[in-house]
């Protein structure tokens, strides 16, 4: 992989709002979504977030902007749905990132040039209606922070916290791909069986223990033909990008149904994802080498193994999950930060989970979403969820207001972040991805 | 649910074939599927398995034979997939179903008619090639026969067979909606990590404990919104009908990955379906009251308790699992039955099982697949897959060559069977669910 325009830290926009110091969206980032105007009858089309503008792609191709890969790629920008750009795999969609850098930059095209793209297709966000990126055809969620699998493992098996697999094979189990909404979505409190009391029977109602997962998801670019692994040297061709990832859950359900086929109920009323897909190319210069591996732990197996993988290492994402209750919000107040994890606290890279999911043949589709788990590290402040953070309820939160949480509430607004800083170069931003608790359905 | 001419026992249909004793497909079937003549550039469309025929239900409509709901539903059948006409929930195909019968009976339509649809609509199965059903959104399995759960069950628990949430919960979990495949597609061995001594650390390489399920699959007609529950009371209206389903499955794989989520790439490198969807209409005449549950078992919780739906029961539904070796294949012997089993084994009932899944507000679509998990009884010989038949392989089976199996070998055909009989009316069938084995990938 070459270093891009894109990556180039001192590079700016003629957008303006592009350039600002805590933008999400610089000219360094350039992620895609899919939007349509707000209270417009426009299908849905592909759009790349620059500053607090979208680019309309579909767009920008009528007017003869883009050549060669690019230009196919753009083709694929009409549809609403990021599938059809994914599919082309990833060298298509970096050559139109890259071209759409070159079209944005401050001294790129001509003013006049610059005026015609804006008044042709670039669209306000705050005009616009962002919807589901792609359509999902299959949900993944692995189970990749070691401190989280401790964490969880130690409070339900304290002998015996991390079971005798983890450190070789990355963990994961199929979730619900029709529940998955776009951020924003409000979510409707879960009701489902659970037993507080083991000697007396379970009883059917609201989740008392709803929790939120601070993750990222992963989309699956150009996918793989059933029967045919995909070697972890290959792996990176086939992912696309990572947005951020709730995956809700109701622990208290959790706990009662997951044994002996895994969560179920408790996960899939609801998994909201972020409407930007930040790309492995935006996020190339962000490597970081270490991974939460320690001395002494085996090597991974003959599927698992790479030695460039494992230099190439993680990504030094910063993660965070932010709470505002909704007397928080009356009173005006600021929400609090719950969470501060880093996606370096991994134990398995994001090419090794794809290696993984196929090593047996299993055929991953463009689309495809990867979630990583909860994000969690060693100390308190980056445990990924309330589970870790209350320990099991039994250290509950304070707020403001006076208010405590262990679990969430109805009217409690959870919001994700996630960005990548440092190493003299500009930030680039995951945008948000939010979700607010409504009430439980009445019973009819 | 009024009695429909398709379930009169003593109908006959013009096509002579479908009136043999032995049919899978008389007039009291009618199940759909969809295909497109072999060797054809012709698109898929949805078709209505008749004898050894299969109406082409797009082209029937073109001679204008439908009217109203029929009509409407028969629209949906130009699609390459049963979804669409799954969408428009159980009155229009009922009502496609009941026109389509009227249009096959032996007294129904004119000579000069019968030739004309034969002409224009009519084709040979042994001429078409037949596609996957429908486009699955959302794969789920579940595991409810209790037979099943208590015989794995006790050989990794031999002291607590049964969790305590097996006679609450209908126990289910997520499965892999990309690999699901047709009857007749070629099912690659595995690889994955196994560990055979608990003192050493596991291997890569192809599974050696390769297994079938006998399972059944409920497709989902009309779905639900996301949020909005389905009451146990409406949950056959949200069904479409049934289908033969194989879970292929690699308990080497399972035994060493499936701690603490559950199956994974145990079973996500295929799972196999039979092309025709038998309608819940169809089987109406097999309802049998007698489900698994026994005196003193606690009741449904209120999600799950309907006293019309424990009356109405289950299906009398027999199934079966055939092997032939490549051996036995060349010295041109017969398959030999493994598995005979009944769906009355079930402990829950399939409204029960979608009641269930949207009970938290998850959000079911047309075409989703529901999976019964693997049908097994009492008896020795009703054990719906090789784990339980050899007891964890150490029970080899015998076989006319010679040959001994405790798990599936390469080259090895299996075929799933089932049929509703009796009760003086005409059997009506499933076809046939077929995989063979092919060796590994070699590792490049």
């Amino acid at each position: 992989m070459t270093e891009t325009e894109t990556t180039r830290p001192d590079l700016e926009s003629w957008v303006a709002s592009a350039n600002e110091a805590d933008a999400d969206f610089p000219i360094q980032n350039l992620p895609f979504g899919v939007f349509s105007r707000a209270g417009s009858d426009e299908a849905p089309r592909v759009g790349i977030a620059i500053g607090d503008r979208i680019l309309d792609v579909a767009r920008a191709r009528d007017l003869g902007v883009y050549a060669g890969d690019a230009d196919v790629a753009a083709r694929a920008c009409g549809e609403p749905a990021l599938n059809a750009l994914m599919a082309l795999g990833r060298r298509h969609a970096r050559a139109l990132r890259e071209e759409t850098s070159r079209l944005l930059r401050a001294d790129g095209p001509a003013k006049e040039r610059q005026a015609r793209l804006e008044a042709a297709a670039l669209v306000p966000m705050a005009e616009a209606t962002l919807h589901l990126p792609a359509r999902v055809g299959d949900y993944t969620d692995f189970y990749a922070s070691i401190s989280h699998a401790t964490n969880v493992g130690s409070m339900f098996r304290p002998d015996n916290p991390l079971l005798p697999n983890y450190k070789y094979v990355p963990i994961g189990y199929h979730g619900r791909a029709s529940s998955i909404v776009v951020s924003g979505t409000p979510v409707r409190r879960p009701a489902g069986q659970t037993r507080n009391d083991p000697n007396a029977p379970p009883a059917f109602g609201p989740s008392q223990r709803l929790d939120y997962e601070l993750e990222l998801g992963a989309f699956i670019g150009r996918g793989n033909a059933l029967g045919e692994p995909i070697p972890i040297g290959e792996a990176e061709e086939h992912l696309f990008g990572l947005c951020l990832l709730n995956d809700w859950s109701a622990r208290d359900i959790q706990t009662w149904e997951y044994q002996p086929l895994g969560p179920f109920l408790a996960k899939n009323f609801a998994s909201t994802i972020s409407p930007w897909v930040v790309t492995f190319d935006a996020l190339e210069p962000f490597r970081a080498p270490a991974l939460a591996r320690a001395e002494g732990d085996p090597a991974p197996l003959p599927h698992l193994a790479s030695a460039a993988d494992q230099a190439r290492g993680g990504y030094a994402i910063t993660l965070e999950a932010w709470l505002a209750t909704a007397r928080m919000r009356e009173a005006g107040l600021p929400a609090v930060r719950l969470s501060r994890g880093s996606f370096t606290d991994m134990y398995w890279t994001v090419a090794q989970l794809v290696a993984h999911h196929a090593s047996n043949g299993c055929n991953l589709r463009p689309g495809d979403l990867l979630g990583s788990g909860t994000v969690s590290g060693t100390t308190k402040d980056s445990r990924g969820c309330l589970l870790e953070l209350t320990w099991r309820g039994t250290e509950p939160i304070q707020l403001p207001t006076g208010e405590t949480r262990t679990f969430l509430q109805d009217g409690d607004e959870l919001t994700l972040r996630a960005w990548c800083e440092g190493a003299g170069r500009r930030r680039i931003g995951f945008g948000a991805c939010r979700g607010t608790i409504l009430p439980a359905q009445p019973r009819g």
